[in-house]
């Protein structure tokens, strides 16, 4: 049995919670949160806790607060040699308090409330200081997901930069889609499809097989009149700065 | 029966040809191709030309090549008052010669040589000038599509553009993940269920409601720290515009 405590139930310490508390090999020891509202739910079925330095014995310390807050909670745990991890892709293991074994459990995936995930799929990075921790972590991380791996400090941060691309920015593109869409008063959704089927080609093809469009043919006709077309600057800029890195990608390799 | 002759056999008109071929209300009368080697394949089983100035008599005419070229090819049609219609997303149907009547019949998806699509699913927009034109196209198109709709030339053109966002533009963005990725060691694939995550998101959440990450936020540490870690200035370029485009979007509407 492994015995945990989440600190912090924002997006990802919630779904933490919920993967972990239908394992039978986790037990969950207490959850902390700063504040008493969002742990109201887990009352009759958990222990909870406000005070950061009452915390049970555990294995396994898990950190899922905001990025800028893990140094500071990790330095007011009244804890020594235990196994404290943090669930962030952006920080070093380093940032954690000395006084206690850093670790990191990294779910390699989007969390926003009012949608669900299946834990199972999503890839977990997980690091540790010795094999003993790290042991303990892909035991943890291959209960709840089918996806695990060992993941250095460095990387996880290359890792959690990409995702900003794959994941945030291209979110980015769909709303400044949906822009387009709406002052055109086009339906977004006929755009579905499309945005669907750029996804489905990776698994056949690599992107950079995968690019279509006027960037990539290098098609100066048809970009100008792209970009008399938008009536927002800050559209204008994202077209004329992607369609440059484009046409230099193909440029440089055709 | 609704007779069509296909002119270009590139992407788009490969793919239209083996729609229609499936069709018991369609008839290929004859596929066009500027060269003989693309219509070998077909030879057997369809007529095919290369001289466009012998296109037989039939009620739709499909004008499946580049958009630069679509003006120049329909002024050469040896035809007079026919149904000319093209398949290009950027181009107004008034670049079509006036000898004829003019339409088009745009699939909106992305074509790739490799990659198969289910037309059943794939949007096409059709136009015409007059009701009779606009009837034939719209039973042509339902014959192969479950989403048809009528957009005017004006719509299409930002269709076509928000479709560069979308498609072309989301696709640079997996690009420049992957090249980070690889640049660190990490496996591309660890980011598919991300990337798949962000657009099954999209059934429950408009892009504006599902946008997460530092930007959004209006994170500066972060983001000053992913602008150090990236290597590339054409990746920290697009990283600042569209980083900017996100806060913007945010901060306007808080």
């Amino acid at each position: 049995m492994i015995r945990v405590v989440i600190i912090g139930l924002g997006n990802i310490g919630t779904h933490l919670y919920n993967a972990f508390s239908e394992l039978k090999n986790v037990s969950i020891a207490m959850v902390y949160n700063r504040t008493e509202t969002a742990l109201l739910p887990l009352k009759n079925s958990i222990n909870t806790t406000t005070d950061i330095s009452n915390l049970p014995n555990a294995d396994i310390y898990i950190i899922a607060t905001t990025d800028d807050s893990i140094s500071n909670i990790s330095s007011q745990l009244v804890l020594e040699n235990k196994l404290v991890v943090h669930t962030s892709g952006s920080v070093a293991i380093a940032a954690l308090n000395d006084k206690n074994r850093k670790g990191s459990f990294y779910p390699l995936q989007t969390f926003s409330k009012g949608a669900t995930v299946n834990f199972k799929e999503i890839p977990i990075c997980i690091e540790a200081e010795n094999n003993a921790d790290e042991t303990l972590l892909l035991q943890l991380a291959e209960s709840v997901s089918n996806s695990v791996h060992k993941i250095s400090s460095e990387q996880r941060k290359s890792i959690h930069l990409a995702a900003v691309f794959v994941n945030n920015f291209s979110n980015h593109m769909y709303q400044v889609g949906q822009e387009i869409c709406e002052e055109n008063k086009v339906p977004f959704s006929i755009l579905s499809p499309l945005i669907q089927e750029t996804v489905t080609k990776l698994h056949k093809l690599s992107p950079y097989d995968a690019q279509t469009g006027p960037a990539k043919r290098n098609d100066i006709g048809t970009m100008q009149r792209h970009l008399t077309q938008l009536t927002n600057n800050t559209h204008k800029e994202i077209y004329s700065v992607i369609s440059k890195s484009i046409t230099n990608t193909y440029g440089k390799k055709l």
